[in-house]
């Protein structure tokens, strides 16, 4: 078989990082994969698995036998394992290519930079699949989660074009659309579309909970609300290190969502008919053609082949 | 066949009033349907799809000849219809029994009183199926769309107990739970649970449509951010009424939603991992529990029949 590089090292073998290997595995673009983590459970059980064929708990070791390093630790754990990592390929011009998978790239730029004195490591790529499922761990890992999904990639100024080709081809290799985008958009982005619904969502539900009426309130609550709150059912712990991860851009949107909901606010109170349907309106036509590219892009098809 | 009552008038032939009619028929709760409405479009359609076996367009007649009057129409123009069916009710003991199906309680129960000169007409109990769904017309009515479901009743002071008993016999027949509280309470619960949510996410998909990044962000959202905004798909005419209809709690809702955004956000501003982690923590339970409530109550069973 002719693979398109040899060996991957996975930091982190839950749902992402076993999903990606054997996505890798199935597309033929990785010979060997090596698992690595702080402990060896889901290690263990991704060699049981065949979602990994081996694994080790010696970083050093892991760096000098891949040639390509994807952090899918979460986000405050990729950014401390990153700058171990680097410490082990300082002042090496051809050692691995090293990308993650995490949910903010700002926090894993400026940890790279400071790891680096202010230089960005030039074979550095981060990167983000904008993939996930309810289930989690290496027992759930889908060779095809990544299938006709976006991944960021937020390439900088002084990244070796190789380092980027290679990181751009494992994912399309996944079935994945790869479209690029700075750090700062890529938050910005991020903030916007996932991290901000995220605090709407529990936000709204721990205040209910709280309320005096709250068994009435999730008695008398159907579908609708089910959807809506779907994703205040999410990890608590990744999403407290996502939130202080991307604070920054993360504020900067609730605070644009709590202008936009006060003015809303203020059409509800001045019972005004013309602004209410303006705004619904308008919402709901982007929410439609919204999820008409959704329904689109989800569409099997050979095109992202 | 033993029938509950003899004639049912379904003021408004959509979804809703289209599902009661072909529920109501096929449990036996009453013998014979009469649609009515201002245009008579879906009514020849109702008689065509046998969901009723007649309509008029005479609300006089339709009064005179119904055993139970069932205003199906959307919020506004449910508290026109109410004022109409109360003019030929006037004075009258022996009249229609008469209940509703719309989104606020409130605003009926002021037009109501409004044109009964401040007494509420004893056979007059307001209520709200809590059931829908993405479609819309007689055409998508469906006799099975209240089974499993909650219909709220707001019974008064002064209420006829034999109209009370027929309305909820009339609900239960269709295999709904029926809850009974009070017209203050429902508005409070319909606000929390479903009113503020479609707010949010209204507010929320029309922020980010009129973001400059508004491409990169529907471009890069996820399956998450489609169920959170699946309900800023609703029909703007509709809420926009129910937004008016109920002012007074949904603003109340939406403060107190507020105050606890503010909250959060200043834990995420000072980046406080505990205060995080407790809200996240705590609205990730209450919405587990919720969702096991539902899914139980979603599953067939004989004790709701």
């Amino acid at each position: 078989m002719d693979y398109q590089t040899d060996t991957v090292g996975i930091l982190g073998l839950g749902l992402i990082g076993g999903s990606l290997a054997r996505a890798l595995r199935d597309s033929g673009f990785a010979r060997h994969f090596i698992g690595y983590g702080y402990r060896d459970t889901s290690l263990r059980r991704g060699v049981e698995l065949g979602v990994i064929d081996e694994y080790t708990l010696d970083l050093e070791a892991l760096v000098a036998r891949s040639d390509i390093l994807v952090v899918c630790a979460p986000t405050l754990v990729a950014a401390e394992l990153l700058v171990k990592i680097l410490e082990h390929t300082r002042g090496v011009t051809d050692g691995p290519v090293i990308t993650d998978a995490a949910s903010v790239k700002g926090n894993l730029l400026a940890a790279a930079l400071d790891a680096g004195a202010g230089e960005m490591p030039p074979r550095l790529v981060l990167g983000h699949p904008i993939a996930g499922s309810e289930r989690s761990g290496v027992d759930a890992s889908d060779a095809t989660l990544f299938r006709n999904h976006r991944v960021i990639l937020t390439p900088v100024d002084g990244n070796d074009p190789s380092a980027v080709a290679l990181v751009r081809d494992m994912w399309q290799s996944t079935g994945a659309e790869v479209v690029s985008m700075s750090v700062a958009e890529h938050d910005r982005v991020l903030a916007a579309t996932s991290h901000l619904p995220h605090m709407l969502a529990y936000g709204l539900v721990d205040a209910l909970a709280q309320s005096d009426a709250s068994e009435d309130i999730f008695r008398c609550a159907a579908g609708g609300f089910r959807d809506f709150t779907r994703i205040a059912s999410s990890d608590p712990i990744m999403w407290r290190d996502i939130a202080m991860a991307n604070s920054d851009a993360l504020l900067a949107a609730i605070d644009t969502f709590s202008a936009h909901l006060g003015t809303l606010r203020e059409a509800v109170a001045n019972k005004d008919a013309e602004a209410l349907e303006a705004t619904f309106s308008r919402a709901k036509a982007a929410r439609d053609e919204f999820a008409a590219l959704l329904s689109e892009r989800s569409k099997p098809s050979g095109e992202n082949a």
